[in-house]
């Protein structure tokens, strides 16, 4: 096929990225700390299971290795020992058409930007947060993975006014289902409550983490269907993902919430590594 | 940002496609006919509305020459008078994050390829087309456009055994969409019926002429929720875009369809061109 790109002619090609024609791929953010990601294995496992369930060939062996060897380039590359890796893995390239070779080499996009970490009086005193219009698409079988398909991510975006900090995304059902680039986690009488990702959404790693946090700390909680008319009557929430951490919200549309209990100590175990355990 | 792709260092660079890392833009697939799209105005009209519904800004002030000027200068580069032209319009380059600055200047990939027109039996004798488990994502503000978040095509794609040529999709609600790579009308007693798009599914833009079609020739054509198990009670149906054309259906799922009246009329419209009237 020949190819042009804003009126100039590039020549013949016999494919173009896949990634670009259809979204054919996930990806992982990951937060390279003095060197190292703390949440290694589950950014694998997640990566794993997501490229199994699209049908893309593993681009290695083992994903674990793959992603700590792209971290310890990275950081000599750019000698920053703390930034955030962002790791594309899609299903290559091919021509026109939504057909594909099950037996494709994947292609692996690998970008390292330092880290702009949230200001501290976030962590302490919470963010803001709106409800947005924009929906997250029903669909069961994407449904948790962390996929390329992201318009509806970056209209949300679109949507936030000045102060807030982070969107509440909701499907046409009504249902509360994430922030635009973090999980959302409800906290009252010290149990947590989080939407079911069963229809929409991404199953976030730090998401993983709280859960699994909670587990071992008997801390109760529930996942469930979420109205977003009735996310105002938890008396607290926050936003988490593996680079910001955990963020509680303190005006949630306009309205106040204060910062719970679970809440703090969660903040507390990131801090310490404990929740990495 | 630092970038490396499949383990080879590409040095630095302020940013990466929008395309790749989100799907953020839509596309266009024009059908080029001895040098001439016939349907060109409507492709111009969908992509004008497409892109304004993603605010995305417009490449060109006149996108039904921007369009045209392409096809000129493929046909030119390629001395290939009959051919496909994929136009992408994306939002240009960004670093990560899914925040996008309003004024952007959007990005054109354009891709002319040779066409390869389904075999005559297709067009006189039908297509065999199977329901696909892959569902239509329900989002009601991207319904209608033919953005690049096309995951669902791709896995619906891999779904298809081997004498089916189209698979049926459906939402996660059991409601029939559209095909993989074009939309669907069902006939019965010389009337239309094609399913309601306003939940999922791509406004494609041979759908849109047979509309108009219908309209000149008061043939009735009802917009209307069709389950998916309901789609065999309808006795003929066919499914079109605007590269192929209209393709009969002959076996939906194993059970025999017959050519209807109608889809006879339209394919012979299609041929003399007075669908484009």
């Amino acid at each position: 096929m020949w190819v042009m790109e804003n009126q100039q002619f590039l020549g013949e090609r016999d494919s173009w990225s896949r990634a670009e024609q259809f979204g054919d791929g996930v990806f992982e953010t990951l937060l390279v700390s003095a060197g190292i990601c703390h949440a290694l294995p589950l950014h694998a496992q997640r990566l794993e299971a997501s490229l199994k369930r699209l049908n893309i060939l593993l681009p290695a062996q083992n994903l674990q290795e793959m992603l700590n060897d792209y971290i310890v380039k990275m950081v000599n590359h750019s000698a920053l020992t703390n930034g955030v890796l962002k790791v594309i893995v899609s299903r290559g390239n091919s021509a026109r058409g939504y057909g594909y070779d099950p037996q494709a080499r994947a292609c692996v996009s690998v970008f390292y930007s330092p880290y702009e970490r949230p200001e501290k009086e976030s962590y302490v005193g919470g963010i803001e947060v709106q409800h947005c219009n924009t929906q997250c698409a029903i669909q069961t079988q994407l449904a948790g993975l962390k996929h390329l398909n992201r318009l509806e991510n970056v209209l949300a975006k679109g949507e936030l006014v000045d102060d807030c900090f982070e969107g509440l995304m909701s499907n046409h059902l009504g249902f509360v289902i994430e922030g635009i680039m973090s999980n959302v986690f409800f906290e009252k009488g010290d149990s947590l409550y989080t939407p079911d990702l069963s229809l929409s959404g991404v199953n976030g790693v730090m998401r993983s983490l709280v859960f699994k946090y909670c587990e071992r700390k008997k801390i109760n909680l529930n996942v469930m269907d979420i109205k977003r008319d009735n996310a105002e009557q938890f008396s607290s929430a926050f936003m988490c993902n593996s680079v910001m951490g955990v963020l509680p919200i303190k005006m949630l549309n306009k309205n106040n919430m204060a910062i719970g209990r679970v809440t703090r100590q969660l903040q507390l175990a990131i801090e310490s590594g404990e929740i990495y355990a």
